[in-house]
């Protein structure tokens, strides 16, 4: 799966602004990005009397809407998802998952601080902590930027998440939960789906696989 | 990927009436169910101001957002998806997805019919036809049900799609294009990976795998 990268902060320090420039500059260096957003609260994306409510007010699961321009995918779910199940819901079609809020998680975090609402320091321990977007200088252990310094963070996110190497992975999932898998196991798995698969038909330079079964356990 | 099947008919012959008793009928029956529907005009599910416009408006390429209760994924697309690209966003854990609309696609279809709008016949040939719902009485050479007939209808769709042999499928994308498998190679993808996976630990007894992977083409 992408790499994923959380924004944290305390309430109202700027995490949507900080985002908003972010993504504006990873966008102008050419990289395809997913974000997550957490709503406690619930929301309401669709509109009653539309067919795509009234799909799901009679029961449906999950409800897709489909344009050219845009898509939609309504599901419903009864627990709050983790990173990682968002993460496979988005598939291997992004460079990286920008994520607001889930300091909780165990992904890497860049905190925003202000002076105004900093009583009591930073949220996150320096270990959780990429960098740290703040309007005052602070005694913390990792990279420090200005809040303007969107340029700034997207080289450091650029150098730590998107080189190479690193836009090679390998996912598994078995029964919907995901395997660990060490990097032997990923290379054998990729090796020999690639040994099987590069014989079919239609298949040339492989760049991403996909391969999903369902049966009977 | 799960069976796809199309409620197509003309204009306001009450597919969305009749795709919302199905809908209802199978859920009763404990099946998990996923829709479709196609909006040629583009559709606004976002509310401006929210933090997640604020993503998609600042370049993000797909944003999420997740509750404990549902989840919501906004994609930008330079196309119009085809059914099986949405079927695969859509994963492998529904039992069937049922689409409104989607008459060019080859998926399997059920008409409705009213003889109101019906000048002209059926806009199906026999041949794409699982059944057609109806308030007269057609010469189509299908199984013929009245629009209110839901479970009827509902045991036509369980025996031709929800069967157990059919509930077992093998898929494959290589660059997010889908590769046709002869039975044979599915179940040699299947089986290969089956047995590299089944020594994992966490792994037990397998109902579904996904396996995906990036790397430098």
């Amino acid at each position: 799966m992408p790499p994923i990268l959380s924004i944290v902060g305390k309430s109202n320090v700027g995490k949507t602004t900080l985002l908003e420039k972010l993504i504006a500059e990873l966008k102008r260096r050419g990289y395809r990005l997913a974000t997550v957003k957490h709503d406690v609260h619930g929301f309401d994306m669709d509109q009653p009397g539309k067919d795509s409510w009234r799909h799901a007010q009679a029961g449906a699961d999950a409800v897709v809407v489909s344009s050219p321009q845009k898509l939609a995918l309504l599901q419903k779910t009864d627990h709050d998802a983790s990173l990682d199940e968002l993460a496979r819901l988005l598939g291997e079609g992004y460079d990286l998952i920008l994520t607001e809020g889930y300091k909780q998680n165990s992904a890497p975090k860049i905190e925003v601080h202000r002076k105004a609402a900093g009583q009591g320091g930073l949220l996150c321990s320096p270990q959780e902590l990429v960098a740290v977007a703040t309007d005052e200088p602070l005694e913390a252990l990792v990279p420090q930027f200005s809040l303007e310094d969107a340029a700034g963070l997207a080289s450091l996110i650029e150098e730590r998440f998107l080189s190479r190497p690193r836009q090679e992975w390998t996912t598994l999932y078995v029964n919907g939960a995901q395997i660990p898998l060490t990097p032997f196991v990923q290379e054998i798995l990729r090796e020999t789906t690639l040994g099987l698969v590069s014989t079919l038909r239609g298949v040339d330079k492989v760049k991403t696989l996909e391969l999903s079964f369902r049966r009977k356990a």
